[in-house]
């Protein structure tokens, strides 16, 4: 069996993701997909629109065979750290022959080029990085002035900084450089964000972002936010994110948070502010600043907000708080180097095969029953359960239903079992 | 200068506390007329349903010459608290001569004997008091028992007790027992709840209570709520109330802070839970398992309460864990043995006048620019401060409109200053 294995957040899943799943599939002749998927927290840092349980079931009614969850701690970290928790995880499964991700640029090579500059970090460019950041730039923006700086005359390939001006190819040099340091077997494979299906002008509007469907569920009673994107999901994605919507469990915002976050921060102690990941020295007293004069998550957000510190780097660190995620934990899981499990959100009847493979080949305990490890004696499972426990303890809080706001189903929740054989 | 003491809530100002400023003025022939007022959190354990500088204006506006602050610790205290936070600030004034409180018995002498006992607390009596908590009652029904076997027999005043089944009484009986400890100068006078203006069917519905008023306030519009409120509220009272709400800072509910409690309850350690005011062995998991499966704040505090612990102690609680009030601070305070300064929180007049003669016979520091106060040697000042600009901060998150949700107002808000001549 070829299996392919895609990174993916689905927030909400759209036809671009689609797309993608069915590009992956076809270019690599791929029997099975695995995804590997955000939980209820995402790489901006932010709380998911539906839950977690709800994405792998669009997912798996739209293609996917298997959805393994990134834990909390990767799924909202930075590109780097997520791609390598990614990446590791597929890696680790043992069973996956490629993995395909979008990029602006369709060319491997120079994306291979990049990451290996990463991956290597040559004493030039540590140094030129380091003189950037002192500058007082954002960690991406000093990394581009770096490998610019770093790549300047030599294989004549300077130019190819400007692909580190979008965040699919970032992703992207951060999986090649993931697979690199693994020295992983994994085949990668990038598909094309401009492809004819995008330039067609009949299909204009159908590809919509994640980010411009969540834009108009925040503004629009569900009614009317049907109508505005029915034609950029597919019907069974669409019917789950109504489902959860009637049900009154989302659509969530960070917004949702925003009394709680400022709650939460006049109230804790600086040198608490201070121990959280992706902090660094002042910082603390930004976010105590702003907490005290902000009324709203927005207004939390840009009164924390320069030049330096971005918003999606100010959304992982108000998150991280809230669900309780401080350095030390984070030390500790970047410690392990990885996730310690492969956490299985749901699957189809060929993803269920595919599992007895992965339980053959993988090191990982395979987790399809959370509550059998609450307790373990593989470093960091029950650690990072506890954590994924308590984000998702914090995450149902922004649900409409208060019946749906009690804790604990991250232990109580069954697998997703979807008959995928209607889709394909 | 004749002067009488109030201690009150008005949460908000109706007739009956107009009626009983009143009277306390008539009663004792005073010149004027001091409250000690609650802030922003009452002594049900609750955050009041408007500012205490909303209520103090009330208050100025309706009668009262001089509105002191009671410190949050003191505040939403068990009635042995509140009452000795309270008699002890207006006995620390130096200027008082009566002190005024409603009573459903008109008979201060019955009060006085219960409260000579509790003050007193003879061997006898403590025995009974352990042993019915011992059984597992909570601490007002098993001081009414213990009480009551105590009485048995003695001075043929056994049904003194009923008297503990009233609120009122309770609270009288604990000035008057405060009044004792303190061996105070000041003259303690009932007022009866039963004169003849309440039982008028005349002003049938005039005299609502307050709780009766939040309750109207939480489940109607404004629109709605003022026309079922406005014959139980002073004009001026109401329009005060009025222009809050219209600000949108006000009413604000326990309820406002449902998802904040739950969030934050979720992710404190139950040590750190046990350490709260109020709390006993075994409570403390109470509180984390009804967290667990709360989604609203009616939720969270029914879950919690059994008949051995009070709405009122589980909300003092909570409110307590939400303005970080913990054990450690709240035996600090009580070791200082009650407030640590006179905070004014607005003046008449006769009160600014008031005002100078307190200064010349106070112990106590003597508050109307607090910022100055924010450092002081005087033992408690600067602490006792910081706790009430921390509940602030917390009691505005509560405000429908975000602009007013801003902290450090206790260090910015100017005393209320009301040319009371127009009423009186």
């Amino acid at each position: 069996m070829k299996v392919v294995g895609i990174v993916a957040e689905y927030n909400p899943f759209h036809y671009g993701h689609l797309y993608h799943l069915q590009s992956s599939r076809s270019l690599t002749e791929a029997d099975c997909v695995v995804v590997v998927m955000s939980g209820n927290y995402t790489q901006r840092g932010e709380p998911a629109v539906v839950s977690k349980w709800a994405r792998a079931e669009m997912a798996l009614l739209s293609g996917a065979d298997l959805v393994i969850e990134l834990p909390v701690a990767y799924a909202m970290g930075s590109a780097e750290y997520f791609a390598y928790g990614a990446v590791r995880l597929l890696d680790s499964l043992g069973v996956v022959d490629a993995m395909c991700f979008g990029s602006e640029s369709g060319d491997i090579e120079d994306l291979q080029a990049i990451a290996s500059i990463l991956a290597d970090e040559p004493e030039e460019y540590k140094d030129l990085l380091k003189n950037h950041l002192s500058d007082g730039h954002s960690f991406p923006s000093a990394r581009q002035k770096a490998l610019s700086g770093y790549l300047r005359g030599r294989h004549g390939k300077a130019d190819l900084t400007r692909l580190l001006k979008s965040s699919n190819n970032i992703l992207g040099i951060e999986y090649l450089k993931a697979l690199l340091r693994l020295d992983s077997k994994i085949k990668p494979v990038t598909i094309s964000r401009i492809g004819s299906d995008y330039n067609s002008t009949e299909l204009s509007g159908k590809f919509s972002s994640a980010t411009s469907i969540r834009n108009i569920l925040s503004v629009n009673q569900w009614r009317c936010a049907k109508k505005l994107i029915e034609a950029s999901m597919p019907t069974k994605a669409l019917s789950v994110l109504e489902r959860e919507i009637e049900l009154g469990r989302g659509p969530v915002f960070p917004s949702d948070f925003g009394a709680s976050l400022i709650s939460l921060i006049r109230r804790t102690p600086v040198d608490e502010l201070r121990s959280l990941p992706y902090m660094e020295a002042g910082l603390e007293n930004r976010l105590k600043l702003a907490a005290e004069k902000s009324g709203t998550y927005e207004e939390l957000v840009s009164n924390i907000a320069t030049r330096r510190y971005t918003g999606t780097r100010i959304q992982r660190i108000l998150f991280s708080l809230l669900i309780g995620l401080d350095s030390r934990k984070f030390a500790y899981f970047n410690s392990l180097k990885g996730p310690s499990y492969i956490r299985i959100l749901g699957f189809t009847q060929t993803g269920r095969q595919l599992l007895s493979s992965i339980r053959g080949k993988t090191g990982l305990p395979v987790i399809t029953k959370t509550a059998d490890f609450k307790t373990s004696d593989t470093p960091g499972v029950s650690e990072m359960l506890a954590l994924e426990n308590a984000a998702t303890n914090q995450y149902v809080l922004g649900y409409e239903n208060p019946y749906y706001r009690t804790s604990g189903s991250d232990f109580t929740q069954n697998v997703i079992n979807v008959d995928g054989s209607t889709i394909k």
